[in-house]
């Protein structure tokens, strides 16, 4: 129960809130992060979380499952294994440190490291402002926990042509959201994802930009404000980055405009 | 340089983007975080971070500075070292792991690792929705980058029975924009906040209930919604947890509301 008091009156009515729980995730018996997350699509959220880190490489995924931790009574769904077909000899190197920011990357070395092995994407195809206005409508209507809570991000992949909008995913950290788009894309073969966009309900920060890369998207699409070192990577990678979404605008930091 | 597109027209314009760069936070030598910061109050940052994680306890600060690394040429303002009066023999033990979500902390564990520390708050003063307007509309008049960039997250402290606003600090992260509260408000012997708010600009996550109770604020005002973890934990901490404050409105999650 909550109460929502404003100048006249107190109301006390049952509230929905989101749900936040920590997920744990392995790769290969090796614990390679935690994150607070909103539960469902976890395998989803643990396989695009392995790839947009650069930990998968070229080997191919045996299985993911939950991994029961002391005895049955215990067991929960907080911690995810994903098993690959080459275990490697040593742990993955997850990135340094740890991070109380929004943006999860670590360091100066770290960002280097993630983006020195992505090469830049093929194309810019600049989404137009009807295509931007329609994928944000599109996706707002499938948020359905948005829609009861208020406070969860939503990220989606769709088509640069069309707008046609394809995996939407919603949870209270926007990384989340992403990773359980591109996991998606991943269980179905979808990737490099080129041709289409990557959108984010959210702002557009470096870690968002690094991830569409890693996916091989050909833009992203953020209805929130980008930062510098988002501009400057998306320049690098080739990356179209488009956004505050705003009815029927949207502003367009891309290779080709000179952003 | 950016281009805004809409229906009828492109136009290009200087954009003003919100800067993102990495610091690294060492205490007494040991890196104990890197976070993803908007330059700018980086010793509060530093100092609020440390304290948010339990890391100082009574040891008092003796020192903070930049960190000059190589030569002089490549003297960056990307390292910050908190130096104690009583260096612990042991490395500061840090939050396990790392995080993708907006929340950076890290597993079951360390969540309880931070709250075990901290005992509930003396009182409960829940904010009347005039007072939480007031400080809404008086942060957002102080927030000079989100009015230029669109993109950046706000925290202040504030006055519960007045309203009146004391620090206010911008930040990409919200994380870090409530370190530099924080930090502030300790670097001024402010601490702790018994009878002020932390007021934040997004949304409340576990771990802005977990900072603004080991800050000892008496109640968390946050523009967006809760999570399921936050009033989960403002019920143990017997903090006032009030959100979505829209107009005249906002929605109380707190102890004596039976939330």
């Amino acid at each position: 129960m909550a109460t929502r008091r404003d100048r006249e009156d107190s109301k006390r009515f049952p509230d929905d809130v989101i749900v936040e729980e920590p997920l744990e995730i392995r790769l290969d018996g090796h614990a390679v992060a935690t994150t607070m997350r909103t539960p469902g699509n976890d395998f989803e959220l643990a396989v695009g979380f392995c790839l947009a880190e650069g930990l998968l490489s070229d080997n191919a995924v045996e299985s993911i499952r939950y991994c029961a931790t002391g005895t049955a009574m215990d067991t929960n769904f907080n911690v995810v294994t994903v098993e690959t077909e080459r275990p490697a000899a040593n742990p993955p190197i997850a990135r340094l440190g740890l991070t109380t920011a929004a943006c999860g990357i670590c360091g100066a070395e770290s960002i280097d490291a993630l983006c020195a092995r992505l090469v830049p994407l093929a194309g810019a195809v600049v989404p137009t402002p009807e295509v931007a206005r329609a994928v944000d409508e599109a996706v707002r209507a499938q948020q359905a926990l948005f829609a009861k809570t208020g406070a969860v991000h939503g990220a989606a992949s769709f088509e640069l042509a069309t707008g046609e909008v394809g995996v939407v995913r919603e949870d209270i950290g926007r990384h989340n959201a992403v990773d359980k788009v591109v996991g998606r894309l991943y269980l179905d073969h979808g990737l490099p994802a080129e041709g289409r966009g990557l959108f984010v309900s959210g702002r557009a920060s470096f870690e968002m930009v690094q991830k569409a890369w890693a996916a091989g998207f050909t833009a992203l699409l953020a209805v929130g404000g980008p930062s510098s070192l988002a501009v400057e990577t998306a320049l690098v990678a080739n990356l179209v980055l488009a956004a505050f979404v705003r009815g029927d605008s949207c502003t367009v930091y891309s290779p080709e405009q000179g952003a």
